[in-house]
């Protein structure tokens, strides 16, 4: 059978420790094209780059793989790879390890998925990887035996059109993993708090932060999965529509 | 009764016409606040400003309303009003009016519907509202009469929990417009092309652009609804779990 080839992304960047993990379990399933950003697009989401232009090089990293640096966000590497880089479909898109959780609520922020979620709406196989560890030098070792198993599932039995994976890893050793689970997105949110400084000129400016608040107690969720020390896997679709509630709306606006 | 409270925000930046108009239209109807980019935020999706910094200031501009810009994302802007800006609970948030479609796959690349969204995540009620128009001086004029209905509706019959409304409406004269269609987001994607340049110091360099490909059919999808001459409403859900999938997904990876 001909090796499948998979393309690479990621939200860290190009060099992060999770994106070069994640490359090299790609490179013992198949034929492996990174394209990812030049710079951290943690937070990005969906965005693209409509406003200023991208440039983009090739650069060398161990490994069979090919590896190509872009100045753009997570989803204008897939649409680059797309359309410059690569000469046939891909058989699989392959996003992460990101640095951190992007479970619940987190899929509509990360960059990391809207990569994953942006080949899916290309209409390829696609699935996004988190590790529950910011941390730069986290251990991704624990990840490997998951990760290629999920991969080779899904290129033995693709997913629906219109449905990427969204898988996160607790930070437990390889041993303490109970197993991979399948889940709903968590009802959660990020209770922000804005920092404010003073910056040397008398101005203020303000940081961005937060806590992240769980509401959900489903042992189905993808939080309390993880807390259970669980892999999650959640579906995902970008077809935002609340079909549920469609005939009700209409009665409310047109009633 | 009480005026209900009001938050404005887009991504076109706070002196876009679009804005300008939905301000006016909303100083009708309630107490309003403006919370919205510096500078314009065009697909920049659901970014959140995590990296760097924020700077935001009080603006005048005419009208009753309390006017600030924010040097970030439309989803910035959600957050930081709840946080800064506000004193309490707004009774609703609207995002626009877009200069320019946010129809099927749109959506999630839009500034304007993600800030609706940010605040559908915070539990608030939620409206996004775009033109077919990216002429920075379309005529807003025929969207008045059909924008103070959708509001005062939603405020007299909430939306449920989960779901806020993605409006856009046809560049069609008021009299032209059919009226009002609930619609599904359509199956739709941009085919994308970067367009490829070499930069005065002999670098290449690149532009994205696409064309649009409405792959659906269907009357009931948001696309053929506006190509119909109606105004569409999608209610739009930030629960991406695909539902139907979980047991046979759960047989694939752990069968």
């Amino acid at each position: 059978m001909k090796k499948p080839l998979i393309l690479v992304t990621n939200d860290d960047g190009i060099t992060a420790p999770g994106i070069r993990n994640l490359v090299n379990f790609m490179n013992e399933i198949g034929e492996v094209v990174v394209v990812a950003p030049n710079s951290p697009q943690s937070g990005k989401g969906h965005a693209i780059t409509i406003n200023s232009t991208l440039t983009f090089e090739e650069i060398n990293l161990e490994g069979p793989q090919r590896d190509y640096s872009l100045s753009g966000t997570p989803v204008d590497c897939v649409k680059f790879a797309l359309d410059k880089v690569l000469t046939r479909k891909p058989d699989l898109v392959v996003s992460g390890i990101n640095h951190g959780a992007n479970s619940s609520i987190n899929v509509i922020y990360s960059g990391t998925m809207s990569a994953a979620v942006e080949a899916g709406v290309e209409g390829l196989q696609s699935i996004g990887f988190s590790l529950l560890d910011f941390a730069w030098d986290a251990d991704f070792s624990q990840c490997k035996d998951y990760i290629q198993n999920i991969v080779k599932k899904v290129l033995e039995n693709p997913l629906p059109k219109g449905i990427v994976l969204n898988v996160n890893i607790p930070k437990l050793k390889k041993e303490e993993i109970k197993g991979i689970k399948v889940c709903r997105q968590a009802q959660a949110k990020w209770e922000e708090s804005f920092d404010e400084r003073v910056n040397p000129h008398g101005k203020k400016y303000y940081w961005l932060t937060g806590y992240f608040n769980n509401q959900d107690e489903g042992k189905d969720a993808d939080e309390n999965a993880l807390a259970d020390g669980y892999i999650s896997v959640v579906p995902v679709k970008f077809d935002l529509t609340a079909h549920e509630y469609l005939q009700e709306l209409g009665e409310v606006l047109n009633g």
